[in-house]
């Protein structure tokens, strides 16, 4: 059975990411998967949160915002920055951290500020993935003007979301079949097919253990897509 | 090997339910486990979200806050109403209204309030754990006094939380636990095994799909035990 | 006449404070005076606000807050941080600083949180009881591990609520009495029968000079029960 | 002894009340006492708290702020709005209630906005002073548009600050004098020399039932002079 | 003399219009202009403020705001909603205003949400010269559905920044020239040539009439191909 | 054809600024026009901005804010702190450092504290016109007491609205007047003639050229009066 785009049950919508898209930022990128656009700045900054001051380890934190008519309906600037938003912002942070060998940064923080243009399911995702590719850009800028000697990047992160629809595993839901769904689950896996993060919710009906398999097995699929348009967009290998 | 406290690896720490616990509200409960206390309120209230307006439909939301002194060091209350206390409730009203059938409530919300007075690891897994025993009490008071016909409950739901310590998983981890862990998984399930909630996270470092077993495996040990302990409290069977 | 709950113009309800009630405050107490119940920390931090530093003054000072389901109705943890509290939060901290020695405290800063569990009137006065006994704790505490060669305390301290209803004077009001009373007043006192805190207001119509009187010898009466409690929570004598 | 300024004991300082100092609003006041100025507006305005809709009775309320620059050193807007300030406008609100017979009001609110010029100790009694003429001012430009067929005033009421410094009472302190002052105590009083609203603190050391009696003694001598210039200042008898 | 980046002095940098840039905006556009980028959305929505209420008549309104790392350092996103923001928005508004008969719109609000990408100088006005665009494409949306009969567009309005540094007067100033000049204008004109909004500061000294003249000279010129440019975008003519 | 209030078309309402009208502050003015009426406090403080720390330089800034009851209908406190008063005190700051040599002032911040207790429409200039008058009394103070050893003053600046109504220009418009005008503009001039801001703006449609002229001709005329207001009120000349 087609998905209402077309697609197939495992097939994630058209992605690209573009890099260098902002003048300024140490490490940038703008992610397209659909209708959903991301742009992602990186900063590196000479501080650290109060609790890592002395410690000579460095810091990676993100910023996830709404532009007030990336959404169907116009939400106000004040609703752009809910409780949704701050539980999104620390997914992708702490996805970022996983990633990252912090004590080879020095006392500097990498700020990623993930704005999204518009939204069509599966930003916070989209906004990981990105993120991953902005904050190599700035590893390597880092690298470039001589505060690294090497580039401390443990892993390669990638991340789509999944779902249960009419009791059918899919891959990367727009904002419709998301709304529809039973169940829903994010997931960002490393090359090797580790787990950085995982966040499921059944919130239309628990789901059993089985189907938390296949939803990993489909989201792992995505995500090994997903690693290519990431070197490409770094000109990787 | 014993952990710290002399548990073993698998073994939750004693764990207790009060319900009655306050004199007001519709349901209460205070969880006690180990050194962690949550008081929960569950509030019976005649109206609704506004896109549930003329609906007839109810809905379950829950608020989560620690008190400044809940942990070893005084936090001042702006920060107790931080980002994590977003994320957290947006985590325990997920997982209560997937153990609900909505339309059954008619046009009313129950409010989970959960104000942990002692933060030792595992509040928010807490907090699920208690919300879902005064939940119940606040349906059971509605059908007393004839707002509902039956009890419109779907599921049992327990939680829990799990992680990976020097390589080797655990049960219901401590805040020193937590602290030093690579992999800290929360996990809410139902009675027949199946999934409400998983966050799952390898902030130290991924996780692989076998060790994501192993934690279920363990966290759902421990959600068994629990369900007994949330029947006692009920009177349940 | 009897009172609503069978009392005695001049009784107070059932009154109880158990101490070490927090695993990790330096001193706790928790009140229960009939419904109310007020949970009570006492923090000791190394800081002193701006106006005091390099004075080798210490300080003492309060927070005062209901949870959203003390109250009869819920009320949103926003309208809990009114101004209702923070007037409250302010009588507290000065009849607590009215009887400690600040200058003997070294640059340390002594924080009574209040929260209300459960708010059947004389809240304020319950706290002010309560933090009385938590203070004391953490003087101990001080004490104990070397900061303070001997406790610094001038007066021992509690604290009633009095009222006028029905032309009666009468002795701790439930919110029900209060609600209907033309005068409020909250009185606290020392043990040599001193004022450190007298704060009245004839909302419902002026009391004369007289009433004023017969308030206070009600209150002082009220009082001197508080201390054998606030002294056996605390073995005293 | 003289006090700083020249003052007895038990005299007021210079005091002054100009009316009509607003050209919009339906009540107005210029309270001058030494160096504190408060400038007060009463509003009328055709609404009333939600929780007194429909009951067609009437509510007065007031609002209390300093200029950022009313005080010696210049604090900010955000401080200016204080808990000290919510502290006081409740105060005001209380008294102002006090002699007012709300029921005759209609659905309508009275709002004292106290915005302090100049602030040298005595601030919000002399805020509680003037609201009381802006508010005769307001009920008068009520009835005379018709809104009312007569005055509903209870009381007047006039207010004062007494304390205690160097173990002598003294009445209306300057702000030097108060910040030296064992107690400090404000005090609102009727004609017939009945109490509005008294609050005491003993923050520098508690004080006997005698001393109260002679801070009574003293604030009940200066407010009747306050009675003389609020019905000179509305040409009162 | 040639500038900084080889323009003439009455030379604007090269300047891009994008339409259609939103999937889901009833008009959207993206300006670019060096290396300034404004984001901009125009949402059409059932309601008026207050105000307008009852009146039949619509009203156009405008938020701006700039993303965290559109500077060469990161703002935080809080400095990012500041009052220079919100003197911004509102100039964007009121020249929007300016432009249609809000008589004609019905009680509809259009809402131009300015984003900033990318900031080099020049925000405002390039601000002001898209929001004119999309904010045409909304109102020919409204016309292709049937919410008007006509377009109600008064005129066409752009704008663009003029200053004068070292005594010479330049046109659409870079962030760096900005900073260093004595005198900053934004300027909103009409296809008539008249003036919709004039905004000059000599922050760095004062300006003679002459000047003024001289200023406006050269914002006509700047102007004069800017609309030849929102022509284009929107194939007018 | 006469104005409502009786004036001529080029007239300014009865102007009056009163000096030291603040006991604590450096310096002070009361700007009296017609019914607009402003209480300026220049505030002397030792620090500046952290962009200026280390640089040797000073700093002058504004804070405007009304009354609640300045208006003719009551405006709440948060309102009264609205995005308008954003942009008129960054207006009056920029205003005051045109006309300061900041490098002469050390590194100390004059902070112009602007509150309206009365609006009339103008209030923006007649802050201007009196920030200037508080500033010189600031500027005299720091001389006097050492701290300059002459004054930094570069200009002397006074402000007027001016506007079109029916076609006609009108100098210093009152609210009513402001209200139905088509075009609106504030205008700070030096005593040689020169602009130090400009803001207008055709919001009921727009302006020529030709009127621009017309209107500064107007508004030059009126602030060569101030000019002499203020010189009076500082007794200069």
């Amino acid at each position: 059975m087609k998905r209402q785009d077309g697609r197939e049950q495992f097939q994630i919508r058209p992605m690209e990411i573009k890099t260098e898209v902002s003048a300024f930022a140490e490490g940038s990128a703008q992610v397209t998967l659909g209708k959903t656009v991301v742009f992602i700045t990186a900063s590196v900054e000479q501080k650290v949160p109060a609790f890592l001051k002395g410690t000579g380890q460095g810091w990676v934190t993100a910023e996830y915002s709404m532009l007030p008519r990336a959404t169907r309906e116009r939400t106000s600037r004040e609703q752009a920055r809910s409780g949704r938003s701050l539980e999104i912002q620390r997914l992708i942070g702490r996805a970022m951290r996983a990633c990252v060998d912090l004590s080879q940064l020095g006392e500097r923080t990498i700020t990623l500020d993930c704005d999204v243009l518009q939204a069509d399911g599966g930003t916070r995702t989209a906004a990981i993935t990105g993120s991953w590719v902005a904050m190599v850009e700035a590893l390597r800028w880092m690298k470039r003007i001589g505060l690294l000697n090497s580039i401390p990047l443990l892993e390669q992160v990638g991340a789509i979301s999944v779902g249960i629809l009419n009791d059918e595993v899919l891959l990367d839901l727009t904002f419709e079949e998301d709304s529809a769904a039973r169940v829903d689950l994010n997931l960002a896996m490393t090359e090797k097919g580790k787990i950085v993060e995982i966040q499921g919710t059944g919130e239309g009906g628990p789901f059993s253990r089985e189907e938390l398999t296949a939803l990993i097995d489909a989201g792992w699929k995505g995500i090994q897509e997903i690693f290519k348009i990431q070197r490409n967009a770094l000109k990787l290998r």
